[in-house]
């Protein structure tokens, strides 16, 4: 995955398009991943994806992908809101991060204002559905020299 | 496991019986096991069982009970007050949860106070030792319609 | 009353059947009753009924049941988030406590989440509706002594 | 009373003109009685007026009024501020309420800023005086079907 | 505008009508004003009518008010919650003020709990839809000497 | 009871010498009350005795003990933390009042702290088990003028 | 502007690109609209813009776009974080708001995290520098239906 | 000074009597020794005496007790809010330990109502001048053994 | 304006001298701006003045000021406690502020402690009357070099 | 020091000029003191100096002062924050004073925000390092009648 | 492991080295683990060591370590401030703790603060880098019995 | 005491091993400050002690070893919680401070765990009885350079 963007989801996204639809919309992550691989095509900067229920799978996969990936686009899913030991393994990879969400967290309960990933990540994008991912892609776009370096 | 009841215990509840006896009591998670078996055989509500220390591998096996148990009676330990990836596994899956704590969890420390399940779930036992988990297989026989839809 | 378990319900519990039903559920105070009754004569630990509105009336009937009951099933109503003189009575009376709740009071107001009875009562049953009422006294019946001391 | 607006008083109330009238003012709530006497006949609308220390008193009178009154003009005194169990009362009646009070509330004591009505009543007046309790009948004139229904 | 009142509403009360009906009513800002310029027909206490969604305006029409209206009605909207300099515009101003809000504030969001007039207001009225502010005319009728001093 | 002091215990106190004696000692209420009656007769200055576990009665008792009371000596109990309508009754009756606890309430639990009586109180005495009530007499005769005026 | 999307800019963003450029980088808000306008002559989805420095303004603009404008792009600067009466008029326009921050609000002061756009939103981007405009038009394109309805 | 009472006063409680009189009263600290000195010649246990404006010098007054005085009348004055080390002193020596305050303290400030001393005192004595120094002394009357053990 | 110091006043205090004089003084700011003048004249150090009551306009102000003024000092108001875009546009000027208050801000109400300004400026001088404003008019005399840069 | 100004310097001002040059500047107590002694011979105005790291010291000095001196001019350092028994002398004393510090405490820790001098201070000079002193001194002649009462 | 010591690491530190090197500096968990083998040799008390990202691992290892371990030196890094599910396996376990920080935590960030381990802990170490784990085995040879029992 | 270590010890430390025995232990401060002497010639690295129950002195003691002592390891009792004059004189000498308790600090009583000390601290031990003195100096063995610069 040298060169390429992370696509990192967290716990019950795997569960999207089937998990309470009237917030997370119908469309699933694997449309998601379809719809980044055409762009990734399009505009030549690779996308990895990986999916996990399990923090420390997250934290190991975030460890792994320190000079080899470009970028991370990080859903954390309900982590965003719980984990400092993920948000230190970002800070330990010195990878550029991009935060995405399906939902819009600002409508939703007050434990999901409290964000450990946000504040450590360049920018962050919320609501837009599996959108939000394209978008996140587009600013990587934007955001990353040509070629690597 | 298809229509029993999955009885999902969390982070320590193997160490049942050995664990600070003077908040936990002295029975063990096998006895509560043999005792739930033996109410099932007469009342004919099937139960499956689950003890794990690994938050990623509790949401897995919520994930995997969707469209297969008919509920959940559910011992989070610790992970009750700091989960929310498991709350949203609950939600995800759409199967009534009862809540069960082996002590009285309101006579404990303040941060046990908070709790990510209790508000999800249809009702919330605690304090009777695992006398609790007899009780709330009886509220799954009272709750749920026979024979399963 | 000698050897029984008092049934303690608070404010407004008279009005269960009637009052926001999509809350607290179509049965009455008087079907409880009968229930328990009927669990009574099967496994002879008798059971007597006391309901008020006033605060003074419910604190005067704790008193009224040291030395009398043998344990006290309480459902306080509005009392269990504002009163601290129960508290006091039911310490005082020194008998074993069992809190009752007819709806998931985690599901409601933010106001209803102080509580003063459930850490000094033995255990807690929410969320059953009438139910939980039942719960409770097999609990007593688990927790007390044959025949009474 | 059918048909007729209840006009509750709570404690300490029965001192009005009395009591501290630099806050309370010098008029009675036998003055204020009179007046709602006067535009009951006016209007067509009658009033019955029940005062009491005695909070489960006021919770019986509401549960009473179910079914009979039109509705109620509170003016809970002290209780406003610490009684879930009126609270609840209210509801389970269905009646609509008005909240009163004599002196502006919001310019007092921290503790008095709490409110356990004004959320569930259909408006509240408050500053006014015994001038408040006519500002309320008005209000339920103009918010009530004529004839009752 | 000498010895009236000032009916002073602040931002979006210009919409009133077509605002969210559901929560300010169908009545607009315009069959407010008839209905009080109707009653000062009646009972000869003038009325004048300003509108403003900027906070700057309505200090200065405050500050342009001092010595010259007899008192003032005021439903700011927005900045009841968030404005100091209006209230210390009140103050400077010397004159009574009567708070009146179209929906129960009471019944709405957390922030708009916080109000920076109702405490240095004679007194308040809301939940009574446009009818709040017949009443507060009322009460101004019957707080202000006749005729004026 | 003219020209007396009166001696208010609240909820539970009639319990005193039986109710958790590691906390409130072994002492009753009537032992308390001899050694009242006995200073009283050395002093010249007259006690009375009122107990109730209602709130309201405590607030009629303070309502009737107006012009004829030269002073209250009050334990209210649990209803310390949680009355606003007794606070409004003492300060209704323009009383002086002594405050008692027997014992030290700053050692207790966290929802004893707030206090509702004693910022309106002269006094405050706690800890001394009964022997409280008597220093608050002496306290009395040192605040009070002789002859009653 | 009817049928375009109306991009909102608030206090202070005029001096884009001059103003604490660590934090706001070097582009203008000219820059910007530039951009914009020809992303719209490339997808045929007009776009207006409006800044201003005036609270009272940006309410008046909002309410003139009610049944014009097809959305809102809204980057309201300080304004997000203390302005309730914007927050009214977006939702009496019942217009889409997409919330734009061009710097990552959440990495800065506390009081800044206090937001009151953000929850009304359809969803929100920040972080990404005058980019951000561009993903918010992205996002329109792909919300809005196709032609006008 | 061995088997006396240390009656300690801490800061600015030299200047009673000419400090703040409204608050503190017009009599002075020597007032209250010449009265103190009296009843310890009626009644046989001695008094020492303590001030000081140093809360060095006062936790070495009391470490220097320890194994002399019988126990500590004390009115530590401003240290009461903020001296944990005074109250480590305290706890060091094992002495009992009697609150004064001069003034109601419930009555005052905010911070004056955190009190590092109250919850290890036997009991707490305040709002009646230099009288409440002379209950202190009978309660340790009551409180003692007689003759020093 | 180039190269003085712009005197900037906010919300009501155009009306200093009549308003509140018990807590803002007699002085009006025509009499300020003499004094500041005045002392103009005799150390070279211009003054320009701009008061308003919009919140808007003083952004604006300060926009205009940037390259234009040597430095500010603002009162500004009620908008000291709530306006983070004054904030932003002082942050964005690039100008030395120094903050005047009339009155001793830190004895008044509890709102009124949170402050925007104070952290973001040089210094602070408050509770002088308008002889602050001289204060600081020195200030910036020993502040700024000599000639201006 | 009868009719001066006592100069009162706190904790580790004694420092000054050392002392963390970059927020408290390179100027030292003793030349402030020369600065003021110049003032003080040009205006007749005499001024005494005292430092103390001692709090007790501190507190005599100002015990001392009443009736001597004519005001204080106070730097309490760290003891700005957690002196209650400094406030107290301030307030026995009767002596007007104005509060001075070095840096701009609004612009530091968290917890120098706390500060128990300013709201009985006359008024406040932060942020101008030891020039904030004489500022005081200017005030100070403004302040105080001539000659001395 | 039996009779050694589990030197017990959480999420991120098999980073240590490589990870923010300007907080938890240049050493390896390979290098602290080679000082204390050594360590080990020298006093004969035995040390394992284990490292893991995931938090049931962790459980998982405690519970093993129960009868088997005789203490354990724990850096739970991010997990510290999170898990209670550790803190119940600690509690579980009945060995003796001691914890180790390799950075100090109480320089950081506010959420770090928060700690369910050191109040069970006996003791507890920061901020001497991986010195800190010497100094913890160092703790333990005094702590321990020798030899094991 | 150039180049040496001060141990400073705080208010009541002198009463260390006859104080509270159960929570600091049996061990007096001359034992400690006993092996510390045996380390120190052995080492090399000299110590001084100074012990202190004023707050000032401890503030004198610690600037007079500016540019004297080497470090100082510190045990401020309970000034650790309150003083922040202490902290700034630790800040003010430059010196590295390492923080040193006798007691679990994490274990105690809520208002031990603010700290004023250890955010400045180099690091910090607690729990380990007076053998925490000896980590210390063994921390500063590794800390300082070799020799003195």
């Amino acid at each position: 995955m040298t060169h390429s963007i992370l696509v990192l989801n967290g716990p019950n996204l795997n569960m999207l398009g089937t998990r309470e639809p009237s917030i997370y919309g119908n469309e699933t992550l694997a449309e998601m991943e379809k719809i980044l691989q055409a762009l990734s095509k399009e505009h030549g900067l690779g996308v990895t994806f990986f999916q996990s229920n399990h923090e420390g799978a997250i934290i190991d996969k975030i460890q792994q992908s320190k000079n080899v990936a470009r970028g991370i686009i990080a859903n954390l899913g309900g982590f965003t809101h719980t984990s400092i030991a993920i948000r230190d393994a970002f800070l330990s990879s010195g990878l550029p991060v991009l935060e995405v969400h399906v939902s819009n967290v600002a409508k939703r309960e007050h434990f999901r204002q409290k964000n450990y990933l946000s504040d450590i990540a360049v920018g962050s994008i919320s609501g837009f559905g599996i959108f939000g991912y394209q978008l996140a892609y587009l600013a990587f776009l934007k955001l990353l020299p040509t070629p690597p370096p």
